[in-house]
């Protein structure tokens, strides 16, 4: 069962203000929930339901409290059925190091669409993204429910999104709609891909470090893509020089 | 202002059955809308407020009644801010002839994800999509609205998908996770890209169709791609061989 107390910190973790005061953010939904057996999160509790316990209990070190599904759909930020939601401790995430591989954010603020990036960016190999204090908040259920699971295996850090490109020593390959073909691009090993927001694109603020624009080719009438999307047809172009 | 029958007949085009007995569907948003001016679709009423048709009134030959955004707001199956609201006719699509490259969806089942197909494939060129008659409507305003104007210029059939996949005479490219690397693939320059559900993958009755299985080559953790993503990076890796 689900104390009121408890009732009312899950409801609470759907707002922002609220995890960053507490510390804490939900995963939800039975697959996200398995993910944090394998992640190095460190998960305070989870509600879940019997038939779910019954299945997956003995995988599970962690405090488990036995909840109805109607209970776990009241406390739930998720409109499907949700058979499982835990409470984790948002991690201290040290800024990364420019090397390898990443992924800069200017002004994503939609928290699906930087969901879907961090999915596609773990399906690519990329360990870090790097995001403008304007995007969507890494730790909204709705991220972390779009990113299928991959939410412990990539991190996000907000931060000062000029400031960390400018002392990057890596080329950053900026996506505008006037750039070089990423059909014809010769990406170096290491980089740094910088998305903008559908909306605004890439801000000058951010724009002025970018050492390559490049472009997905169009053949068609659309006149745009959305960022998750771009963002993925852009690092398949990237990984098959080098993978 | 929107009478007390045409609010009805907005709120009834929002369900599936209702759409089919009436020969209408929806087109919701400024974008959607506006593209609906150099398409084919008949327009028989458009709704939108004293702003949008301020703006927008001369290119429109259709019939428009003002309305405010509150009244739209409560007519729209859309959450966010809606300025005008068409009332299309469902068009007669024939059969598209298997030619050039084409789509088939086997269980689709979400509008969204629907909608991003239809919008990417028309990034790439593609014309043509047939679908198993039990993946997304077409018409739903969910999938209408993710494609971002794209309804327009990509028709989209549903029919008896392995009885199509019988008769092409097309290479059919089938994602599965076990298939060739889409990096190495050589494509033909006509073909049909099969695509799965993203829980069940391709099912094995329009399997049987395949005669190249393809992948999208794993760096990561990640497990699968979103099923619009998947089609996308496919997609890219066809044109970028036969543009």
């Amino acid at each position: 069962m689900i104390s009121k107390n408890q009732l009312k910190l899950l409801r609470a973790l759907g707002q922002k203000k609220q995890r960053k005061t507490q510390g804490l953010f939900l995963v939800q939904g039975e697959k996200n929930v398995l993910e944090l057996v394998n992640s190095p999160l460190t998960v305070k509790q989870i509600f879940a339901t019997t038939e779910f316990l019954a299945e997956h209990r003995p995988l599970l070190p962690f405090e488990c409290i036995e909840a109805s599904l109607d209970e776990l759909t009241k406390a739930s930020t998720l409109v499907s059925n949700n058979a499982a939601i835990a409470v984790v401790a948002i991690p201290q995430i040290e800024v990364p190091k420019a090397q390898g591989l990443m992924i800069a954010l200017d002004g994503v603020s939609d928290p699906g669409n930087l969901g879907t990036i961090i999915r596609v960016a773990d399906w690519y190999g990329i360990k870090h993204i790097v995001a403008s204090s304007d995007c969507a908040d890494p730790y909204n259920p709705k991220t972390i429910s779009a990113t299928m699971g991959s939410f412990g295996r990539v991190t996000v850090s907000q931060l000062d999104l000029p400031a960390y490109l400018q002392q990057t020593g890596l080329p950053v390959y900026g996506a505008f709609l006037e750039g070089e073909s990423v059909h014809k691009t010769q990406f170096a090993a290491e980089g740094i891909l910088l998305m903008g927001s559908e909306s605004h694109g890439v801000r000058q603020s951010a724009a002025q470090y970018v050492t390559d624009k490049i472009t997905i080719p169009a053949f068609g009438g659309a006149e745009s893509l959305n960022v998750a999307m771009a963002t993925g047809i852009i690092l398949d172009n990237m990984r098959r020089q080098n993978g």
